[in-house]
């Protein structure tokens, strides 16, 4: 009996013109990290269990997909977790690999395993799928890629500058004119929770302030302090609520405002020092943007953070993400590794890309010349032309059987194939091809090097 | 405690070297893919189970990897089963999905789910990783890739023609002259078994005549024996043990030994179109041969098998293999879709290409340029150089931090790279670099677009 065919719910199939479409994106992104210095790894798709449990919070834990054991799973288990169904204390016992969650930590742990081969600084990019127990929903998918670049074993803040042109040169040459680099650093944010003196409210804070824009300076106020951050913290933090001008203003203010905190100060020096040089090299054709409401990673990164918005008018979460971690390797055993890291969101990006238009560059996977079939004599005719119009570069295809020419012809329109060659026993007795632009609906008889060229030059 | 890293048996990490000479081989297939007319599909790395199960044989199904169910897994299921520890049958009921096993079966099941979006023949190829958790050993993994490519939807011969061209034109380009294409089809392997009466011997029978070359024809009669092949059955067969010549001359010992078999007929003349066609279009560097022992997928093809075996003089397993089939997809629903595919063995190319040297042409992963870091104005006027010349397609970096001259010029020549640019107050005061070449030890003056050039045209 046929079973009807399908997916696991939150997967994709990708057609032609959607692989086409997402290895544009690949491959401009890896040419722009060629171009930067940054070398490829890639890490097996399955980690040891342990390897990633622990490492991801524990929703992480619960999100990873794990491997169930081969063999005979059970026969070690404990059959009193078997017999009160314990599947959470009993996983560890039957599954020992698990896919991987993401592309940071494998990253850990193969600067920590293959030290001794690499030169450090190691800058080191990678393009893999990750898979995650998620609820599927819209944009959110249980298997999708990653792109990463990161720098580990350097904590000159150059590597920041060179992510903030990375960024501005990909999204460039994609044609996505105008997204937003938005930039902060954790000590500015460490400094913001010194002088409110409530560290265990930053998250509380970040997020009030960053409705600023939609509920105003007293919805902001109010949430504050319905969160618990008192009237005397929110005053001191009061040049935040008016927080506009420039990146050099703002970035005035904040030095005022954190004068009195030394983390926060290095902050706003580090900062500062990232968003000079930017203004003074230029950039092709994104902005950068200080945004203190930027809070992402909190729990890991320690310096730069970033984060891209898609330009002006397109409504999109942010497409790209990164910032600097100061021991990303302790947990495998290699300390004071400073390490600084960027990410491309491949879907959203593919979305936006798709929204705007922007794939009109990329070619059609289809061939460029399909030659029709009339018979085996004709064939091994249009075969020889075949081989030689390949060996050009042109991609070329032969009909497989000598269906009807409305077929034929029917084959050529769906795949969008531009020229079609017919070649008849006049053709072979004269040594032409009767080409067709499917496009016009011209024909003409032509040599081969004339087909050739006609069709290089189109 | 920091855990000691590692990964799972059977899995490997790749270094920037080996990521560089992997893509090189995957671009490679690719493009003469892409330049035969191929399009390319993505499938999920898990499917569901059941699409798996039951497709690969009793073996298959064990060396498939379960993914265990996400959350309460043990909530539902069967007491009894878990009281007894009976892994097999619980299987199902704590995992649903399933990582991939082949791009055979993910590739049927997409055609049939599809097939209202598709235009037949449909010509695909598909390059992705699988897993199996078989014993790993040299050169068995348990995450590899498969590169294939398949047409389904024609029983055309000129398919195998054009894999036959196919398998030459990427072999050629590798740089791999001189591979042997075998050639087999699967009804004279059952006009054989007909005219010896003996079809469920047809294995045995392929594998003792297998050994010709080694024990003679003497060992093979006598392990045929010893195997229940009649001795009258082996006369019949006797023309196979003097099987030399030309594919012409062992195509009409075929054709006389199988005249009784209607089957072993139609497959003699199907080879004989396939041979005959290629002798008139010619080869680029590959060898085709007719090798009747050649029996691989004997349960699925139906047509021609192929097998592609390394020069001689390289010790190494077949590199490439495929065939015909006539049922891809019965089994989901879809009947009489004629396929034929072939597949390119990654790993094994990839020992071959570093045994013979072959990768010489491949692009190292290192930037082409180091510009030194002398501190925080000097690097400034650097990276504006390297925008510039990032621009232009150089690879380039700033090293990025100050550090010692000699630590900086190790890290250059342990990355390889061959160009290094120094610039101090003097260069920034009149705009220029001290360029070095590394392996010359010279060094010169120049401006940028100087620079520029020495380096594109190095």
């Amino acid at each position: 009996m046929a079973q009807k065919p399908s997916i696991p719910k939150g997967t994709r199939d990708f057609s032609p013109v959607e692989v086409a479409k997402r290895d544009y994106i690949f491959a401009t992104i890896k040419s722009v990290f060629q171009n930067f210095g940054f070398q490829s790894i890639e890490t097996p798709s399955f980690e040891n269990l342990q390897t990633l449990m622990g490492k991801y919070g524990e929703e992480g834990d619960r999100l990873i997909f794990k491997i169930l054991n081969s063999g005979d799973y059970l026969k070690k288990a404990d059959a009193t977790l078997l017999a009160n169904k314990e599947s959470q204390k009993l996983t560890s016992a039957i599954s020992e690999k698990a896919l991987r969650y993401d592309l940071t930590v494998p990253f850990a742990r193969y600067v920590v395993q293959h030290q001794n081969e690499i030169e450090f600084p190691f800058k080191r990019y990678q393009i893999q799928p990750v898979w995650r127990a998620d609820r599927p929903q819209k944009g959110r998918f249980r298997e999708f890629y990653q792109c990463d670049a990161d720098v580990v074993g350097s904590d000159s803040l150059w590597q920041e500058v060179d992510f903030v042109q990375l960024y501005d040169t990909v999204f460039t040459k994609l044609g996505l004119n105008g997204v937003t680099i938005k930039m902060n650093n954790r000590k500015i944010l460490s400094g913001i929770a010194e002088i409110i003196d409530a560290s265990d409210k930053l998250i509380d804070f970040t997020v009030a302030l960053d409705k600023l824009d939609k509920i105003g300076k007293e919805g902001v106020t109010k949430e504050m302090l319905e969160k618990g951050i008192s009237e005397a913290a929110i005053e001191k933090v009061a040049p935040l609520f008016d927080f506009t001008g420039t990146n050099q203003q703002k970035l005035n203010q904040l030095a005022t405002m954190l004068a009195s905190s030394a983390e926060g100060t290095k902050g706003v020096e580090e900062l500062s020092f990232i968003i000079d040089t930017i203004e003074t090299i230029g950039l092709q054709s994104a902005n950068l943007t200080l945004d203190v409401t930027l809070a992402r990673g909190l729990n890991y990164y320690t310096g730069a953070i970033f984060e891209v918005a898609a330009p002006e008018g397109v409504k999109m979460g942010s497409i790209g993400g990164g910032g600097r971690y100061d021991d990303l390797t302790g947990i495998f055993g290699l300390k004071d590794m400073s390490g600084v890291g960027i990410s491309f969101g491949l879907d959203r990006i593919y979305l936006v890309l798709e929204e705007l238009e922007l794939f009109k560059e990329v070619a059609l996977p289809r061939p460029d010349v399909l030659f029709i079939n009339f018979g085996n004599e004709e064939a091994l005719y249009a075969t020889k032309a075949i081989a030689k119009l390949r060996a050009e570069g042109v991609k070329s295809e032969l009909y497989p059987s000598d269906a009807k020419m409305k077929k034929q012809m029917m084959y050529a329109n769906k795949r969008n194939i531009p020229y079609v060659v017919l070649v008849g026993s006049k053709e072979i007795e004269e040594g032409t091809y009767t080409l067709k632009n499917m496009s016009t609906g011209e024909q003409s008889v032509c040599k081969l090097n004339e087909l050739l060229e006609v069709i290089i030059n189109s």
